[in-house]
């Protein structure tokens, strides 16, 4: 017998509908590429996705179900083609701007993107792909100068495409399983797989990352979304921010430390996301500089990689800003767990709390997690069984767009992580490296994250990433490559030996050092290891 | 074109999933009718719903789709049914123990409950109607002693029901939109209404109050469950509790003030739910016996009646503790709004920022709300436009049970709440009254729920209620029920007419006053205006 409950689909227009009747008056801010700064309302943003919906569906030609592409940083017109292009029941791809030319020509004819909207400092790295895109009927340029040039054909200013639209336009009946945004994983390992998300999975990813064990958002809140709109949805910020009435700060290409402090100044902001990378260069920054007044800045929240814990310590500590971790996927909407503290915590010493702090956390509800041993056999909950990390859940990929990765799910239907992980009786999960990072040498495990996670706690080091070598004796061996915080700093191998050894049992601690100015990072701001293994093969670090 | 999600039901079972994966040293704290105290964890919760589950559908031969009864208070054993009934696919029909014996004969045969769990402290009021019920097969007593005597046939005792099972049991899989529990209106106007709740929409609901606008729940909190599992399922907190990793703590029949607060204290409550009524006795038992110590109880949030302005100045000055305003229906979930204050709200004076609080508050996301004026047209959102509230959203009914209450819904599909409202431009709802309960004088509306919150605001008044009588001059006119704090107490007329000169112009004041001991109340805990009615009627009232 089925309850007698109202058909109430969760959509995205369910969300900028709520966020325009109860929050018009919450601000959307930008600060531009040129510096100039740009604000409106939740209530301009309501009737502009209108204008937008318009102008797709009867300029622009898009009906339900085609996909539309976005190159562009994070700003208002941006979060206006989230809900306008899912509005009409289309798809809105954001292509991401740092994959290579190869990778972006295949990920959007791929996805067979009808239109691209392109900021116009981003044009250039279209133009050199153009002639190779087989779907795309139009390019509209987002912040162009109106004597803008171009090779791109068929092009449209944003603001003309606007301009006469009505801002009157019916939402049509979605249905919530459609689809709604699309994401390319970064393709680390091979070509990008294209992700397609529901109007379903946003709405209830976004609306769980609300509640205060998971992000605590609220109308009280402003907060700045350093990351990008173009990785998985912006973590789903743009939506969980018109639910939950926050103002919402977007930096465009304004990522450097010292920009982002002034606009965390400047905006008051509370709250922010990032990856670990940005929050590392932001603190350094803060301590090389220190901003003349405490920043409102309250906590940031990180994933994509694990949370230094000598980060979390040192911001809190100098300047009271608290660093969360969370951990998720592409496949996975993203967020799957978030780490805090529970009051069942309060008893231990402040280093327990910070070992537990630089988890990755516990399960949002509507996601499942477990470890799979490598003998196919459910590990134990008990902090220390490893084994890939499996999860299934309510915002989780059941398939990648026109391709049988079978490979990447179980029979039972869990999406495989390549995570090697441990969960602890309270359901804390540990990420311990990406399955083909970790180190076994002289048939131990070693992780590398521990790894560069302690040597990133070194008072004069910036950077670590840890990769395996070969070894004649253990078969492989850890070799670690380091970035100093000043370049005319020196550490002996002797000293990180010594200043490991407190942490890490000896065949763990690497013997082999290099210094270099910066770690290579993937198109999503990961160390990609599979480059410093190429540079290691080339004889390019010594 | 849909979105590559996995298909995850939203299910009451999930929560449970959840609740004992990552939360199983949480606490369910019971107090017992016989002043005894009961603790376990989340984690014993699970194993005994499992074995509810197994005895459920083996001993008791309930199957998919099956009615089961509860008549009982907020206890442990109750969680475990609201749990284990719709953890098979059954509905947990949980009785309303307030109601008249007809009623619940009605509610009963009307439902087809096959079995009914009964507390053993509310056997009597079962054995009255125990020949008239038509399905019930068996009758399961709760909390009862070895040697309990009833006059009810098939019977067995809860534990002994539990005892052998086991502690595995495969949940089936379930469509979320399957019904899950059940609860009957209070029926002040007519025969109860059975409603009937989904898994999804009992999810959603318990859900969406987790996040900080709302009822901010989380697993920093210990929450006073007052609204008893007899209502509208407790307002969804059984289920909250376990998504938030709150400690739950249950009163039982343990409902006069001064046992409210022996619990509050001896528990460290945080935070509770309940009808104004009960936040009012306790308030006033405070104010006669201050407490030793300071409450750990930070807020109280209200629903089933306006909250009076007066109890929430005076609790939040007198003893610091917030009292926070919902709104919602036995149709509804019940939540479909909330009041509390935001960033915007900062500069306004004590009494203004009052005037807002004493608001039904803002929507949830998940449920829309418009208001309709008598000619059919939506009413603009200024503050001032009365009509009809209609809500529609993922948790509300879109019909009753085996009725066709046509005339409850509108064409485009909105529930007729039956409420006289108000939203203001920031999406505030207001109720005036209930549309049967406003008074119509000389041709002007008087909102009585107005008159009785300003009245109760007088030092010397513990409760009012307002009804429409009738005049000859101007068709109706208000009356004042007037309880008084202290029964030696006396107000004149004059007083009282010049008390309310400060907030009402002329025409609204009533001009009739009496003094009673009490004013009568539904099922539920609300004045009941009918029974007023009557007693004015048959001349009871002078």
């Amino acid at each position: 017998m089925e309850g007698l409950i109202m058909n109430y689909p969760l959509t995205t227009n369910t969300i900028l509908e709520f966020g325009n009747s109860v929050y018009h008056h919450k601000k959307i801010i930008t600060h531009l590429p040129d510096g100039t700064r740009h604000e409106y309302r939740f209530g301009d943003l309501y009737k502009r996705c209108k204008k937008l919906a318009n102008a797709l569906t009867q300029k622009l030609g898009i009906t339900k179900g085609d996909i539309v592409g976005t190159f562009a940083w994070n700003h208002a017109p941006h979060v206006e083609l989230y809900y306008g292009i899912s509005g009409i029941g289309a798809i809105c791809h954001t292509i991401n701007i740092r994959l290579s030319s190869q990778q972006t020509e295949f990920v959007i004819n791929n996805s067979e993107d009808k239109v691209i909207f392109v900021d116009a400092t981003l044009v250039p790295l279209v133009e050199k792909i153009a002639s190779k895109l087989e779907t795309v009927t139009c390019f509209v340029l987002i912040n162009a100068p109106s004597n803008f040039k171009t090779t791109l054909l068929n092009t449209i200013h944003y603001e003309d495409l606007l301009a006469n639209e009505s801002e009157e336009f019916e939402w049509p009946a979605l249905n919530e399983k459609d689809a709604c945004g699309m994401c390319y994983t970064s393709g680390t390992t091979g070509l990008p797989k294209g992700v397609l998300y529901s109007h379903r999975s946003t709405y209830l990813h976004a609306s769980t990352i609300l509640s205060p064990n998971a992000g605590n958002y609220s109308n009280q809140d402003t907060v700045l979304l350093v990351v990008p709109q173009f990785h998985v949805m912006a973590w789903g910020f743009p939506y969980l921010c018109l639910l939950s009435g926050s103002n919402m700060v977007l930096p465009s290409s304004n990522l450097q430390p010292e920009s982002i402090i002034k606009i965390l100044i400047e905006e008051k902001v509370n709250k922010a996301n990032g990856v670990p990378t940005i929050w590392l260069g932001v603190y350094h920054e803060m301590k090389k500089n220190p901003p003349r007044e405490k920043l409102a800045l309250e906590e940031y929240i990180v994933g994509g990689s694990a949370l230094p814990k000598s980060l979390i310590e040192g911001f809190e500590k100098d300047f009271g800003i608290k660093g969360v971790q969370a951990w998720g996927m592409t496949e996975t909407s993203p967020l799957g767990t978030v780490c805090r503290l529970q009051p069942k915590h309060a008893h231990l010493s402040d280093n327990e709390k910070l070992n537990i702090r630089a988890k990755q956390g516990i399960a949002f509800p509507g996601v499942e997690l477990r470890i799979m041993t490598d003998e196919g056999t459910l590990a134990p909950t008990d902090g220390n069984a490893m084994g890939e990390l499996q999860i299934k859940g309510a915002w989780v990929v059941n398939s990648y767009f026109k391709t049988n990765n079978l490979d990447s799910f179980t029979e039972d239907g869990w999406f495989k992580t390549g995570d090697v992980s441990t969960i602890d009786a309270d359901g804390y999960m540990e990420i311990k490296d990406r399955t083909k990072d970790l180190i076994k040498s002289g048939g131990e495990w070693i992780s590398s994250v521990a790894l560069e996670s302690a040597l990133m706690a070194h008072p004069k080091i910036k950077e670590a990433a840890v990769i395996a070598i070969p070894d004649e004796k253990w078969v492989e061996k850890p070799l670690a490559s380091i970035v100093l915080v000043n370049d005319e700093d020196k550490i002996s191998d002797e000293e990180l030996i010594e200043f490991l050894s407190r942490d890490f049992v000896k065949y763990q601690i690497p013997r082999d050092y290099v210094f270099i100015n910066e770690v290579p990072k993937t198109s999503v701001g990961k160390f990609d290891k599979k480059e410093i293994r190429r540079l290691f093969a080339e004889g390019k670090l010594i």
